[in-house]
């Protein structure tokens, strides 16, 4: 029996690895730029032992690995295929991917999918939050909330997964924010504090308009030009206007007075925060880093009990 | 007396030049990548030299020549200040600026500022094609829509420009379907034909739930995956979903039962025509080359009279 196991959220971008040790405690973690964007499917198994190496492990006997996000995607180290929803949270351990290499003795969690013709939508890494989230909070109704590059909103009853939608307004933000017309004006300054002014008027020009956005994102360069507008100011500006359209849209789509969870880390948490409140909407808050170790340690548990009786 | 006057639209990403002879036609044109993005303000006057020698123009007395466009701006070859709508359509020929060099008498037009707190504004180089526009059609009352990159809808009263929007759905095309994450099922193939289902789908789709389209972009994504969706395809449908939601805001902004006058060149022509007709307007194609040419040479007619009676 190995003497560690060990955990990974291995991202578009980013790779967080978690050790446990033999009595299921973090003894361990480290986060690299190690993005599944970047590695070719034979890349993973040599760099993941490069990295618990690096941290001091190096197994005789085959460690067991759970792997969570686009490392089970079809370009990933192997495809894990979508569990369709509606699907209870433990869905997913069910059709884990195993794979023995290098010493290593993984279990690649698949995604979830939406697979109606008119709705499709794709999620992977988020189910394992909502996992997490699931033990924190087993009979939740409502919607939860998870923001990031693609958010995901997603209904959830009694636990189960019902049904949820992809936003890409991180995405859409970078790229406004650093390669549109509006980088003349907003010249770098992308980070702004949560207290913006900017941000809450952005909001409440879509919230009460929120069908003529798409005349009000030139207004911040014509505002540059003409009125000297702030790089930060616009950069708050196109935030609010970006996510309330998005706030204003997921909420309408889900229909019935319910909750909002909100599984946010870091500068995203107060935005989306203030965002759903200034909605009119109840928000509770939740550590979405905390969540992804808390549904990957549930999954290991699950796949590996032999090494948590060990 | 020159024989030449010479005519330039000198846009962010291209310049289109024509000569006139002695007789006030055209005798020669040509079109080039020397956008005002790329150009710092002195190199200006040599390049337009350059080009006129290519085409046989080598003048001993100094050669009219007249503006419009981006060259005009803060960082382009002399600032032209704009002019504050409301306004009339010949507004901007009193503020032309006016740059003797090289052997060069030039006239830059300035654009039009919509200077208001809450909806601040600005063209350049459009406020020409309305200036031909309203040659052909002087007591226009009604919507001026002048798709580009960022599409400009324009409301005209008695020929008047009284207010007017900018969308950038043009470049929020571009980004999102050779940079995001839609890059992977669009696949380079962005250019589609008219007839394409997906974007009357996608304008559908916009027209019914116009506040939910925050959720349908990454669809298209996930159909990629889920459903074989082709790139063609998929490009129609962000297409559809963003002309669909610009057209949607642009006409319900401005009220009042009136007439979209259409003023547009190439790929863009058909697809507003569409758009516009399938939101219930009626609407009446301009071409918009032909409007610029037609504003440059009224424009001429004020600014150079001597030339037109030499």
């Amino acid at each position: 029996m190995s003497h560690n196991l060990v955990l990974a959220d291995w991202g578009t971008s980013n790779l967080r690895l978690w050790v446990l040790n033999e009595t299921g405690q973090v003894c361990a973690r480290t986060t690299s730029t190690d993005g599944a964007d970047t590695l070719s499917s034979s890349a993973y198994a040599p760099l993941l032992r490069a990295r618990l190496e690096t941290l001091g492990i190096a197994p005789t006997t085959p460690v067991p690995v759970v792997v969570c996000g686009m490392a089970g995607a079809r370009r990933g180290w192997c495809e894990a295929d979508y569990v369709a929803v509606p699907a209870p949270p433990l869905a997913c351990l069910n059709q884990a991917v195993s794979i023995f290499e290098a010493g290593l003795d993984v279990r690649i969690l698949p995604g979830l999918a939406q697979n109606t013709a008119d709705e499709p939508d794709v999620m992977r890494g988020e189910e394992t939050q909502l996992l997490g989230f699931h033990k924190a909070d087993p009979n939740f109704s409502g919607i939860v909330c998870l923001p990031g590059t693609h958010n995901k909103w997603v209904r959830v009853t009694q636990g189960q997964v019902m049904a949820f939608h992809t936003a890409m307004t991180g995405e859409i933000f970078a790229l406004l924010s650093r390669h549109s017309v509006l980088r003349h004006v907003i010249n770098g300054e992308t980070h702004f504090a949560p207290g913006e002014p900017g941000f809450t008027a952005g909001l409440a020009e879509v919230f009460a308009k929120p069908s003529q956005w798409p005349l009000a994102l030139f207004s911040i360069r014509a505002a540059g030009l003409l009125h000297g507008q702030t790089g930060k100011g616009a950069a708050a500006r196109l935030s609010g206007l970006l996510v309330g359209v998005e706030v204003a849209a997921a909420l309408s789509s889900m229909p019935g007075t319910c909750e909002v969870a909100l599984l946010a880390s870091g500068a995203l948490s107060p935005l989306y925060a203030q965002a759903v409140a200034q909605a009119g909407w109840q928000c509770r808050l939740f550590d979405a880093d905390s969540l992804t170790l808390a549904g990957l340690q549930h999954a290991a548990r699950q796949l590996f009990p032999a090494f948590f009786k060990g």
